[in-house]
């Protein structure tokens, strides 16, 4: 067993506190990465806070990057020194029809949680990346392009490939109108896609002040969707909308924002979504989940060639507490990563 | 101007009556058809039921086939005594963009509806065609394939259209599986064109007893909605599902039925539809309306080339009240169709 230091939540809302745990011995198609660097997830948060009471350890982390210091012995994808990066899937059935089409996501058994999951194979749960190394299969292993910022890439594995690939799906490009409702750590990546795809983007927002940064990321337009005017005159435009606003909230006004036969898909998801029939009228609605194995790889070559990663913040993993504290009032621009390696 | 005699509604719950009314005097683009069947739609039902005490006389009837009587100077595309179609929308803006790509009953002015709608050019309301003539607009008159019995197509310029027009926009053809949801005007014409499309077809039906019913139709498999063994066994299989049931019913189960990537096309207009947000992972809900202009006449050529028609009973005109009271008992199979001409 390989022994690993990380950062574990309790259910006892005292913080994190260091724990030190073991990886499992390498199996064949196993790759050991020392982590360097580890996106802070909103559900990072909602795991930690919804822990019970004398529940765990649990070592969140679920978008990340380091490097591979060991393989297995049938790993030919990934060699040792690489930089490598890893997102919220690390397991899956491989058989079913959405795994044979590398929608590992939507796995028929349910996909293996970089955390909180189960190992496939032995049972035993799956403890995250926030801590110096993580033991993953070789097919769920990315190569990280040259040239890419490590800490501005670990976000790109979860915020990243969630709104990469609805955006692909949807076939974003040029003479598109894009809409992105919310510019937290999801919002200003599929704003930074959409635009790199070729698209004009308008950002839907609470806050007006939010108004330079979405044109600093690359929008056209800027709506606050809590002004009616304002959400009069885009009525009817858009091709697509993604929604990257968490919490319940009315969809009625993005569907409204659409052409015919536009797509409103969204991310959040609340308890239920509530819509007017006539606000669906030739329009669809559609809820996406992470990317699989074939579309994070696409996305992480597109931001290699592009240049795009995340805007985050770093903190060293010490101050994880901090970074928690700060993402429960949205004060981040745009995401905390954790910085691992010494 | 043209005098008719029509049944009208007057909003007092006595039953519909004989009114003697005029049509205009034909523009250059318009066609006089001589009203020969006219379907009874549920859509007439609320129309007739939702009449404020005082209101009309509403002449209802949206879906008809007739013969040109008479056109005018400028109409090229139909000639005195052609077999014709007509439907629920006779003119629109013709200029938005849904206009432009022939999606008339998405007209950013909002279609011209065939009765309850005011004429965008002189402004008089417009009355249906439970009469004996109706004047109607070139472009929305449609040829009547030779060979289709004209009582079994009435039918198709509502029923058929709403429900082809959602086919279509899907790509449902062979190698697909589609569910029917609901087995009545709608659902049985769903049926019959997903199976003359190629596909393998499910229906959902709340009675047992249409299962023989919907196999006659063509439909491999019959699911009993109301049997949670059942909508289990077809968890995960179809691309497309059309709901045709009216009312307001729980989505889940037919979200739960689909495909990664699969649709749920709901025809039905309840207040709201409440969606759990996970059944719409990977999925997708639209909402339909009726078709326009080009596949209307599309589906017209295909019912010709497959001699497609509706099941039908034809009672006379003066027999509206015993078509209405039985179809607000669900006592047809599977429309009414009201014989107007001697």
């Amino acid at each position: 067993m390989r022994p690993v230091t990380g950062y574990a939540a309790y259910g006892d809302r005292a913080g994190l506190r260091p724990l030190e745990f073991t990886r499992r011995d390498l199996r064949p198609d196993d790759v050991a990465v020392r982590v360097t660097h580890v996106g802070v997830c909103h559900s990072d948060l909602h795991a930690v806070e919804g822990l019970a009471p004398g529940a765990g350890p649990l070592v969140p982390g679920h978008e990340f990057t380091g490097e591979v210091t060991a393989v297995g012995a049938e790993v030919t994808r990934v060699a040792v020194g690489d930089a490598v990066a890893v997102g919220n899937i690390v397991d899956s059935c491989g058989r079913c029809e959405n795994c044979l089409a590398h929608r590992e996501s939507y796995c028929r058994e349910f996909p293996q949680l970089t955390y909180g999951g189960v190992d496939r194979h032995d049972g035993t749960p799956t403890q995250g990346a926030y801590s110096t190394e993580y033991v993953v299969r070789d097919a769920f292993t990315y190569r990280l392009p040259a040239g890419l910022d490590p800490a501005g890439a670990a976000p790109l594995m979860c915020a990243g490939v969630t709104t990469w690939s609805p955006l692909r799906r949807a076939g974003v490009g040029p003479g598109q109108q894009v809409g992105v409702v919310g510019l937290g750590g999801l919002g200003h990546l599929a704003v930074r896609f959409a635009v790199a795809l070729g698209a004009r983007v308008t950002v839907f927002t609470t806050s007006p002040a939010k108004a330079d940064d979405a044109r600093a990321l690359g929008a056209r337009d800027v709506v606050v969707s809590t002004d009616p005017a304002a959400m009069a005159a885009v009525a009817g435009r858009l091709d697509f909308v993604l929604d990257t606003a968490s919490g319940a909230h009315d969809l009625a006004p993005y569907l409204g924002a659409l052409r015919l036969d536009g797509t409103l898909c969204v991310l959040g998801l609340p308890e239920r979504y509530v819509v007017p029939p006539m606000s669906l009228l030739g329009r669809t609605l559609t809820v996406s989940g992470s990317g699989g194995t074939a579309e994070t790889q696409e996305m992480l070559d597109f931001c290699g060639e592009h240049g795009l990663t995340a805007d985050v913040e770093v903190l060293p993993l010490a101050e994880v507490d901090t970074a928690f504290e700060r993402l429960a009032r949205n004060d981040v621009r745009y995401r905390f990563v954790l910085a691992v390696a010494p």
